[in-house]
């Protein structure tokens, strides 16, 4: 199986210049001395998250006349960033969305221009291809193709350029597109920085898998059980060989954790993020046998109901570090 | 009177690599098209607002014997900007603070490790200059010192570079010195561009002096209504003086206008903006006479207090562009 480079992901650094914003890394004078904090804010992508990178540049890569329609199926930040993507390229989308995704991801998907089918998440994969069939459209995956990850790399690549000393790097895990991308990037740039996945204890498939050394399934109905809708999904066969190769550690966050870092990135670090983008903060915040050093941590997505933020930041004082 | 220059704005610049944040200028994809809009987020560097670059950079350029003491006076930002730098450079520092600062202003700059002394508005400024005379310590001054205005002007320096064809920028008055630095930097890079300051209706004695051709008071009193509690100080001669020749016109918000555009900022461009910082979002959304083109609007602070974040999010629908 091909794993994707980093000269590949350079090329799509390229494509991208111009389309996803050059996110700054943020230090957090609020920190742990001893275990200094970058925050990534990819919640400030056009689309509130990273996977703009990813869904840009596969279209990116199609051929002109394959450019006829594209559909897709995700919990919600990779079907705007597809419809996002498409409407820039003038093609046609077409989204299938599971039906407990956030209803502002659904809303925002529909605004950029998309057509949104609504339906069970098991069902949203095969659906989505069925469409993809009858229309003569081209599916872009949210995480199981080369030209999405390596989309999501630029991530990793820009952390090592703008913190060349880092010494350990933070990811959430859902499907595995962005840190098979961003492990790679830091792999190549920075041999000796470690990669280590944050997963929802609710939805800890890929901590499973990484220590079986093969995927270990947890059904749909266990992996919906967190609030973080959008770490709900499971790695590839693909995504998991970028996985088991390069990524150090995997470790899982509890809901109460996950929706604490909320309100401290929200009241500490001036940003809004969605649980799903909470979870690295959560983990550096909570999780001390991590390793010390120079810390970067992904903060993917910004797309939370406003109902949910508003009680969060009711009810949980920020932590305080 | 000495009017800062782009020149002094450079080097000023230098002195902040590595020290501010460069905060990249977000697109954002709900704005109208005839006005794209881009968000200047000084809500994300250290302290969680612009007033960083002026305060390091003042105190950067004491000679390094007069670094025994720093004191000043400020509605909060600044104040955390001066203890967070005076750290930097091992001086002690003390911050007079008013009484009706947002709590959470306060306790971040006592933090930060700076000494906090609270008095009522209109005494703060005798009190600062009372303790930096009895202790022999340097007064930093929140906007009226041109080491503070050029300081500050490297957030106009960036807007430029980054958006070379902008066509106008809105910046939020209070002092004025953001307004004076950034108003200097755009306007020698870009001469064609407008700046426009934004005001509080509740607090708009700078629109009456532009509109007057000379300072024009208005009560502390009267001053400390709005909600925007970080826009309440007046112009000195010296930002004036700036302002007089420099911006092109000066606009005011509601207090409801700048809530929902708090509102707007969170849910739409994913940031934490204080109200002082959401002003300018406001007057773009609000303001239809504002001339279109290429609109930049510095979101100049995020350190909202967390209940009445949770109280807009609650209340107020996100504006749709």
């Amino acid at each position: 199986m091909h794993l994707v480079t980093i000269d590949e992901i350079r090329v799509a650094a390229e494509t991208l210049r111009n389309v996803a914003v050059r996110t700054p890394l943020l230090p957090c004078s609020w920190a742990d001395p001893d275990r200094p904090l970058w925050l990534k804010p990819e919640n400030l992508q056009p689309v509130g998250a990273f996977k703009i990178r990813g869904a840009y540049h596969a279209i990116a890569r199609l051929a002109p006349d394959a450019r006829t329609g594209v559909v897709t199926y995700s919990s919600g930040n990779h079907a705007q960033a597809v419809a996002y993507a498409a409407r820039a390229f003038g093609v046609p989308a077409t989204i299938v969305v599971q039906d407990n995704a956030a209803p502002v991801k659904i809303e925002q998907t529909r605004a950029l221009g998309a057509e949104v089918v609504v339906v069970p998440l098991p069902d949203r994969e095969s659906v989505a291809h069925e469409i993809a069939e009858r229309r003569g459209a081209v599916l872009v995956p949210p995480f199981d193709h080369p030209h999405v990850i390596t989309g999501q790399g630029t991530v990793g690549l820009e952390i090592v350029e703008d913190l060349p000393d880092v010494d350990l790097v933070l990811v959430p895990i859902s499907g595995g597109g962005l840190i098979s991308g961003v492990a790679t990037a830091v792999k190549a740039l920075r041999p000796d920085a470690r990669v280590v996945g944050v997963e929802p204890e609710l939805s800890a498939d890929a901590r499973d898998s990484l220590a079986a050394g093969e995927i270990v399934h947890w059904s749909p109905r266990q992996r919906a059980r967190t609030v973080a809708e959008g770490l709900q999904s499971e790695p590839s066969d693909l995504t998991f060989a970028h996985i088991r190769k390069l990524v150090d550690d995997i470790v899982t966050v509890t809901e109460d954790e996950i929706l604490d870092a909320v309100a401290t990135l929200a009241l500490r670090a001036r940003l809004v993020a969605e649980p799903s983008g909470a979870v690295t903060a959560a983990a550096y915040l909570n999780r001390t046998e991590l390793p010390a050093g120079r810390t970067a941590a992904v903060v993917s997505g910004g797309n939370i109901d406003p109902a949910l933020l508003a009680e969060v930041l009711r009810r949980r004082p920020a932590a305080r570090c």
